[in-house]
């Protein structure tokens, strides 16, 4: 079907001011043509989120960990069946509301420039290769390959946008020729030209002194004129206004909104489009442009089937929300997030151990949720994982980062009365959600919710070094969706986990790990520094000194590493063949990863395969 | 053993000056007589508190809604054993930390006066006879009937005290003799009359103008002559200090403590008992009166078996601490605590049903625990336990009483997605610990945590209203501590049930009698009142128009009210005899109730049996 012309001739029977109104987020019916009002804005960044109920995956950061993009591509299908489940009963109720629609504001394929960004979770980690193939599977999930699209996917926040989350509004983000285009739009331009994805967000930051929403660089030379990309543009909230508030880049909000759709910025989330009436009245914007986005704009609602009476989506039933099927995948998905740094021989923990789990990230909810979260009915958290294997002891020994206040009675001491009753002790230390996050609400809010620094809040230090005292076997689990100095773990404990914010399973697939029921295989996406002293500034954007390409320092654990429990050798053939032998005495998923030298090292394929013990796979690139 | 005579020989060999030290709950060493440090500060209200894992049985006015005295005694022989089980750890480090001893303030055995008391979930209801007999139990197997005691019970707060809690330090409740008597003394006396409580806690407020820690009526007049009170008196936190602070009752501090002691307050929580030097300098307290009340504290102390190597306790095992015996104790006494309140035919649920779940207190942890709680490692939500029966669908649909911010995605319309997709809804609203609390921390912080109304928040009536509209059986489950108004739910639901604060094994309970694993046998303690208007006062102590004794209006639900699965027969052969017989298809226990009327209505025996369906049992008074 050529949905472009029907767009086309739908807003040809608009007036002018009807179709300004079409370009806001919440866009208002237009009853005499028959188009309902629709809110654009939804999200699903690792599962339908704030949505009620959903199959919450791993976070981001942990599904690229696992380096398996067949996985990721089922994990967005379901995500996409689940989104659609929740539009048809939305339908029937006759909503419009937010969160209730069909244009999903994901994936976020920022790249983790800095480890102190507090939003440096939701993107696949630091590699524009990995962030790539990762967002188009993530892409071509939630659009599937239907007669309409199933859903939009948004790749966010075009572009060179990681941080500092604090002046986001006004920040300036100078960036040379060469990190622009290997670094900050490399996955854009590989997602657009692979996946087709429907949408591209603006970032808030000005990159280069332009306000990303309203770029000619950006928006009009690369992405429309040298990425040929088709899609539409959506502002990200707030991002237009803040371009004469907060950048001073116009004079007022009608400026700002003619900037913004003069160069291709088509849907505003926010409330800066309301001055389009006074931008075109001022000439600063003509019906042309206007009608040229808003038939982009509908030629997606077209695409989605809204207006259609034969979309294959439509009879996609409630039931399928949660289903043991999707949980099964979530699974598999959360095994593989999960990342082995160490492993002296005690993984995996043999029966009859007692076993005591500590830390405040061990019967954490919120952990499991990262951010732009669902809402799980069936969960998992740590403590309940290792639960359904075995009896643990638990205490939660301290708080995240504050001094227990003496009536909450969460103290030292019952951890080390838990740990001194058990043969091994499992500390799940490591951050929340809240302590790395866009709105900074809690520990970091000083800073908008962005790292200063890399080491465990001191409460957590005093606890690990107590319980270190006792000298039990320690496996540690850190929960974080960044990296954490590890460098004292990785000397002192008799194994290391790197837990990202799991997921709804989360606390089985760790179980699942522990107790080798299977194999970890993932790969960290994230250098894991020792500090931030090791660093440029949080606020300059060269890449040099900075992720495995250009870290000149030492790194705790680098990029890509991850240890599984059996022994693999790599033996390559040729630059485009490897040859996979299992030695070892587990069956293991491994993730086989290519690297280039151009000089700096450089990932350029990742595959990963199941190899039975005592077996050998070949692997083509 | 002589425990008096050991005490008074240890308390003849201190200074004077040591003699103060020892009277002041964080006690110090004296190390020349080998007395190690001791915090008397401990809490056990339905478990272990404050100090890690324990087993979470349900709130108090749960446990007293059993209306089970020899399962309330299992329940506190389980608390012993953990209190036990866990000073013998702390004991190994050396430990003298608050809530590590063996002196537990707890049973709260205040009357629950009136509806507004943000603590009353902390007692055992209103009626004095079920408080006294179910205090009892609990007093008993805190202590043990060994040769030394098991740990201190405390009775508290003495006396007159229901709130408000806003103002409590300054407060004074006038009471008439009458009520004096029946009501607010009837329990304390009862208690001591039947269990031998070790210790007693004086209550914040004033009494008909006395400070109850430095009352001469209630402590000397009442406590130590009429009762014959032998155990020792410690104040509530900063009570002391508030008798010249607030009450404004002595000039200063050394005036307060001497007040306090000279009536009988033998332990000081707080710092007023610093300055029991300088009133001892002014004369105002005599060294013959200090060790008296020293000689009593370590009377207690050596009853203990904290000087002895022969203790029986001290061999009690870590791994008592949750173990499947008192998980299963603990599942029975949640059981217990849940009231049927109105049943058309829908409970139990039949099998094959479609279950929606809703409502903020579904999947909420803090509502299995109360206040003064500890932490459990198992736990199950309302949701949790019903999904260990079948798969359910769930939506929080609104928040415990804030508007929800647009970012938690937490709506009206996820919950009748749900309800709509299902056969029948189970309603989980009501209150939290946070909403009916000590300190207000939340929704009633204005009030000291007092509530003002017997209402739901709006937004659960708005979520009740909105899913009464679809017309879909409701199966509605009140979480609360304490009444509210469920006139509207009596006329418009399926079933009501009312479940308070229900412990760690909560969720699971309320599933076992929801799908008929066992028929619900809980009986209200507090009478259900529509609304505070009809009520007098919150400040007025007279129980005039108050509890079910002499309220003259209409109550939604009376005190004593209670619904089974089965049909039950009183058949009454004389005053002191009963037949009780099951006419039903149910087994099920049954809590008989006798009451007297003198004139007014008055609960004066219980006792709960099982009887199976078809079987006749005789109950004797």
């Amino acid at each position: 079907m050529d949905f472009e012309k029907m767009a086309k001739e739908l807003v040809a029977q608009m007036t002018f001011a009807e179709k300004m109104s079409q370009m806001r987020y919440e866009a208002p019916a237009i009853e005499r043509l028959g188009i309902p009002a629709y809110c654009w804005w939804n999200e699903g960044l690792h599962g339908v989120a704030r949505s009620g109920r959903a199959t919450v995956f791993p976070q981001s950061i942990g599904m690229a960990a696992s380096f398996n993009e067949e996985l990721m591509l089922k994990v967005a299908n379901v995500i996409s069946d689940e989104a659609r489940a929740k539009y048809n009963e939305y339908k029937k109720f006759g909503d419009t509301e937010i969160y209730q629609g069909l244009t999903y504001w994901s994936p976020n394929i920022n790249i983790f420039r800095d480890p102190r960004w507090g939003r440096g979770h939701e993107t696949y980690g630091e590699d524009p290769y990995l962030t790539g193939r990762m967002g188009t599977a993530f892409v071509k999930g939630l659009q599937g390959n239907g007669k309409y699209r199933k859903v939009d996917a948004t790749l966010k926040h075009y572009a060179a946008h990681s941080g500092p989350e604090k002046g986001r509004l006004s920040f300036n983000a100078v960036v040379n020729e060469k990190d622009l285009r290997e670094t900050y739009l490399w996955a854009f331009k590989y997602c657009i030209d692979n996946a087709d994805p429907s949408a591209l967000m603006g970032a808030y930051n000005r990159t280069n002194g332009e306000p990303c929403c309203g770029s000619k660089t950006l928006l009009k030379d690369i992405l429309r004129e040298e990425f040929g990309f088709k899609g539409y543009v959506v502002s990200d909230c707030g991002a237009i206004c803040a371009i004469n508030n907060e950048h001073k880049v116009t004079e007022n909000y009608a400026e700002s909104a003619a900037l913004a759709v003069n160069n291709g910025c088509d849907l505003n989330c926010g409330d800066a489009y309301k001055w389009l009436k006074t931008a075109a009245a001022l000439d600063l914007v003509s019906e042309e442009t206007i009608t040229a986005c808003v038939e982009r704009l509908f030629t997606a609602r077209f695409r989605l089937g809204m207006f259609a009476d034969d979309c294959e989506y439509d009879d996609i039933p409630f039931d399928v929300v949660e289903s043991d099927e999707f949980a099964a995948i979530n699974r598999e998905m959360a095994q593989e997030s999960i990342v082995l740094l160490k492993n002296n021989g005690i993984l995996p923990l043999k029966k009859d151990l007692k076993i005591a789990v500590v830390g405040p990230n061990a019967d954490s909810k919120d952990v499991l949720l990262g951010n732009y979260h669902g809402v799980p009915s069936k969960y998992y958290t740590i403590l309940r994982g290792l639960q359904q294997y075995t009896g643990v002891g638990y205490a939660q020994g301290c708080t995240l980062f504050e001094v227990p206040n003496r009536d909450w009675g969460i103290t030292v001491r019952e951890a080390l009365v838990e740990v001194k009753n058990a043969d091994v002790v499992i500390m799940c230390m490591g951050l929340d959600p809240t302590m790395e996050s866009e709105d900074g609400d809690a520990y970091n809010a000083q800073t908008g919710g962005d790292k200063v620094t890399l080491e465990l809040p001191d409460v957590q230090n005093e606890l690990y070094e107590e319980i270190l005292k006792l000298g039990k076997p320690i496996v540690y689990v850190n929960v974080s969706g960044s990296c954490i100095n590890l460098s004292k773990q990785k000397d002192q404990c008799d194994a290391v986990l790197q837990c990202f914010y799991p997921g709804a399973m989360g606390g089985l697939a760790l179980a699942d790990i522990l107790f080798g029921k299977v194999s970890p295989s993932g790969r960290l996406p994230v250098t894991f520094y020792e500090s931030v002293d090791d660093l440029p500034d949080f606020t300059d954007y060269s890449m040099e000194n900075r992720t495995y390409k250009f870290f000149k320092g030492t790194p705790v654990y680098e990029f890509g590493y991850g240890l599984t429990y059996s022994e693999i050798e790599e033996n390559w053939i040729d630059e485009n063949a490897v040859e996979i032998t299992n030695k070892g005495d587990f069956d293991t998923k491994y993730s086989v990863l290519k690297f280039e030298y151009i000089p700096h090292k450089n990932l350029c394929g990742f595959k990963k395969v199941f190899v039975k013990k005592g077996e050998t796979v070949t692997v083509k690139f």
